[in-house]
């Protein structure tokens, strides 16, 4: 048996880096109406100028501008109406001094038209002739060709989160095939003879399974895709046998449960059973979190977790370990945390990073964070909770007013 | 023609409550697996105490705290073991004073005991005897019955967005059939003569659609279901035909484009046409966002919306609007805002309300808001930017350094 020492949450993460951090994400081409919310896996380039023409901003008159500088509100200048672009077409209808085209918001401006005048500063006069009542700058109410973005451009950066906006932008820009990243495969094990799956009786002495599905919801918001999740009891030869089978279809193995030092704490035995070099971390300096092993297998190029049993220390290992690895890996960007003053004064572990799970209250500019204490063993702590902050391994305590930054779930 | 004047945001928002903040959102059970995200429709309450039994948080020896009493580092008390709790078993070895049973992490807690010793604190004494060097308070390492929560608690709230740790809980109790409610149901209709689908060619005068997608992928994320999207060209009779039929199978009928004064602007004669009482709202006094229509049919149930055509102000409206919208109708919350200091002087608009887009920096101790300026029509002003923020109608513009609630895309 390796000894092993408690890493610290910085030693676990580059040990990770070390070990899988040259991992290289397979891509896979989807329509762009089934991209939201995927990780983007290259950069996008515009193929083309956007627009492509000039194009009008308002309903009104194409001029030059020139024509119209002596106008005002009490004496207007008078020009020729020539005709009208039409929407979506090409305008066929070059102006010249003297003249102007109709051109509806969004229109194509026409050759020889520098500005364009709002239809609300115009009136007619008789067949072919528009007032107008404001003078037009070079330029006003046009955008520009390549205004929006010039062909060769960088649009969108690898590791974008396809939110809203950038499907909008990949429309724009004609992209309706979009290579994102195949998410890390994961398969989930609860272990634990306690264990019983949600929709079961329950007996005395048992509890439900929570994990696989608390894990799922927080691993597929965070690019991974659960393969597989189910709970084996503690059983050296089951667990070796169910994760070895999970080798086979998994980038990473996770193991709830079974990871302290007790009797029954077979997690560690069977990662070491099935993969080599094998574990690789065991005891992380992290409160909630401690039980947690890390292993590998070269071999079939699986990552070989043990996360703690108790639902919150697994969900804060999972956040802090695993979501913060697949983000090194698809260059995609934590969200910005909400910074907040601690509502009371908080202690530091000693030699430990502390996590503390925290409601967020909105306060005249700005906001509180109020720690929401409950052992790790209750799952119920993390639905009160918005977020959470951390302590660093180094760091004091905090007192009240202290500012942190909260990391919403 | 009706004459309307501008409303103000809180206004639209008003009467938007008037005509549709009535409607009752139908439910549906889901199971839990397939929960994530969605909305819960109803307060979901305990039906038992969890735990429902005393569960150790330790591996350990379950004892009488006062047995323990004199116990130490370097003096312990002897203990006669009298045998072990499985994992998922009920305990049916009872103690008495002077005994001890093994307890794993989560065991149950044998009847008579009140505290458990963490094993790292004990040594085997030949067959039957456990030396204990440290001493028990009554209750410690223990979880007791209902700890985590009591028979008839109310476990989470209508309105709860299902997050993992939400998951986690209606697994623990065993909600796998899970009340949420179903998505109002939107038809996205573009409309333009200039608009073509991206994966069409694009010829000179013609724009690809982009709000169909950029606003799916918005009002999915906030609980709407987008039952159709298509464009359809600024014709009266092909608006009329296609936002009628959208009627018979939408919540709502959201039609961008066509809202503003110019000769094609047809939309609010559309809604006018088909729906009673019709057009209520045309025209708020946003920047960017003026050009809004709202209107409702009685007779259906529809409430009938048009969007500016720029690809900015149709998000932004759809946002303030239509999300608060759904939020008043499902109970649930908007996300916290991230407090942060803009960065340069910004104006605000007389009589209007104003959005900025902008881009989050992490300073010392928060965050900078640095607004992204760009003509509405250009979506490529909305990636380059992480939130916005908004100054109210009546407020002045603001100073660098003025502290700013910033909303995440």
């Amino acid at each position: 048996m390796k000894l092993l020492k408690v890493d610290s949450v910085e030693q676990a993460r580059q040990k990770l880096l070390d070990y899988v951090g040259s991992w290289k994400l397979d891509r896979q081409i989807i329509s762009m109406e089934a991209c939201f919310g995927r990780i983007l896996a290259e950069d996008i380039y515009s193929s083309e100028d956007m627009p492509a023409f000039r194009r009008s901003t308002v309903d009104g008159y194409a001029v030059l501008s020139k024509d119209t500088a002596a106008a005002g509100e009490s004496i207007p200048v008078f020009l020729t109406y020539v005709g009208e672009v039409e929407m979506g077409k090409a305008a066929d209808c070059p102006i010249g001094s003297g003249q102007c085209v109709y051109v509806p918001t969004g229109g194509m401006v026409p050759e020889g038209a520098d500005a364009v005048v709002m239809v609300e500063y115009s009136e007619e006069f008789g067949k072919e002739g528009i007032a107008l009542y404001t003078s037009a700058t070079y330029g006003e109410n046009i955008v520009q060709i390549g205004e929006e973005t010039e062909k060769g451009d960088k649009l969108l950066e690898r590791g974008k989160r396809l939110q809203a906006q950038a499907v909008g932008v990949l429309a724009a820009a004609g992209v309706v095939n979009v290579p994102v990243y195949k998410p890390l495969r994961l398969t989930l094990i609860s272990t634990g003879d306690e264990l019983v799956s949600p929709e079961a009786p329950l007996h005395l002495g048992q509890i439900r399974d929570v994990n696989t599905f608390a894990l799922k919801g927080l691993a597929e918001k965070n690019d991974f895709t659960v393969v597989k999740n189910l709970i084996i009891p503690d059983d050296e030869e089951k667990l070796v046998n169910a994760a070895k089978e999970a080798m086979s279809f998994s980038d990473i193995v996770a193991i709830s449960g079974g990871s302290s030092q007790g009797k029954k704490d077979v997690t560690r035995v069977v990662i070491d059973r099935i993969s080599s070099p094998g574990v690789f971390t065991h005891g992380i300096a992290l409160k909630p979190g401690k039980p947690t092993i890390l292993g590998y297998d070269e071999l079939s190029g699986t990552l070989m977790v043990g996360l703690p049993g108790h639902p919150v220390s697994a969900f804060m290992v999972f956040e802090l370990l695993l979501c913060d690895l697949n983000r090194h890996l698809n260059k995609s960007v934590k969200p910005p945390a909400i910074p907040a003053r601690v509502s009371i004064n908080v202690p530091s572990s000693p030699g430990k990073s502390t996590c503390y799970p925290v409601t967020l209250k909105q306060e005249d500019g700005g906001y509180s964070a109020i720690p929401v204490f409950g052992k790790s063993g209750l799952i119920t702590t993390l639905t009160r909770a918005d977020g959470y902050f951390t302590i660093e391994r180094d760091r004091e305590g905090l007192s009240a007013g202290d500012v942190v930054f909260v990391h919403l779930f």
